[in-house]
């Protein structure tokens, strides 16, 4: 899809950054769990920050059932953005400093899972962070999944940019005596630090160790 | 500051994670350029992520004049958040699970930053990223300065959320035989790839290096 779906998704700022396409998408979503829902409560505007999974072509979140973004977000338009911070883009004129980055906007109406629905998406989130931990965990309780509200929407009407790379700056700066290039930022993933009261003899799962975001 | 600033931004889920002090807002939003605001665009809610900067108890954030964020949020309220992913913690059950983070979020009115007052803002914003780098950089043209917009407001209702360490298990789910812990995650910050256009002699300056975030 090389088309913006809506007028509303259209990138017009940098818009040769603009990617429309499923895999693209979806490469971004996958790469980032934290995500930016925004929504009006009360004829205001508000952003909570959030985690995020995708199941085939719809996006999924989830939140307390008694929390304001739950409440808000349900049956109604969201906004929601998920953004990766790849680097620093020092140009020639401070104009053209940018930062290289991967970001999604999806607009949509969120849906609220149905009850019975639940368990398995929950699963299929916690599996997807952790390969098989689902299965490890001390099993999820009804009234655990009475306090957790799951909404989900399609990712259809989304965009995508992506910068990576050099500046791009005016064609008469490349003349001029600066410095210029980036600094590339990544995501470093430490070693995962065991709980004290962990029982003894309880080993970590070697899939602990695929966790990566960025 | 102990107490939430209004209603609005008191933090009700894991309100044992919530400050309010000036310090702890303060440092965050230092420690991250990257925001998101959101913003009613049409009675439709949008989020949009772009960069932000503090001089003192105000925050700053700009973009190209003509774009939607802009229009939409000249003097028109905002939520403004920034959040910083710090870890996983894997918890024993998964309503336990969670991310360390630091966040914040804003609301308030954003006001359009007067023509006369925007270079100097802009400068505070360039050196604030990399020490001394806005007068290595071509200088700002009128036409430039007239294409970018700089918002601002105060970060008077404001509230953070940080969460660290181990997770936060139920009193019985402590004998339930599952590794627990945390994976922390940090900004790794690459070495500077320099523009292959960069003219010949032309030396990074050392302040380059010292660019951080998180």
């Amino acid at each position: 899809m090389d088309a913006a779906p809506s007028e509303r998704t259209r990138v017009k700022r940098y818009n040769w950054l603009a990617k429309y396409d499923e895999a693209t998408i979806h490469s971004i979503l996958d790469a980032m769990p934290l995500c930016h829902v925004s929504y009006v409560h009360e004829g205001m505007p508000v952003v909570t920050p959030t985690l995020q999974w995708r199941e085939g072509n719809r996006i999924f979140w989830h939140g307390s059932s008694a929390s304001r973004m739950i409440r808000s977000t349900q049956s109604s338009k969201v906004c929601l953005c998920v953004s990766i911070f790849d680097g620093l883009v020092l140009a020639r004129s401070a104009y053209n400093y940018n930062i290289n980055h991967r970001s999604v906007m999806i607009f949509g109406e969120a849906e609220k899972v149905s009850d019975g629905e639940k368990q398995d998406h929950l699963k299929k989130f916690v599996n997807g962070v952790i390969p098989g931990q689902w299965d490890r965990l001390r099993p999820v309780t009804e009234q655990e999944l009475k306090a957790t509200t799951l909404m989900s929407m399609p990712i259809s009407e989304a965009s995508a940019k992506v910068r990576v790379g050099q500046p791009e700056d005016d064609e008469e700066d490349y003349s001029f005596p600066v410095w210029a290039g980036f600094i590339p930022v990544h995501f470093g993933i430490g070693e995962p630090v065991a709980d004290p009261r962990n029982l003894d003899g309880v080993e970590m799962p070697a899939d602990i160790l695929k966790f990566k975001i960025g």
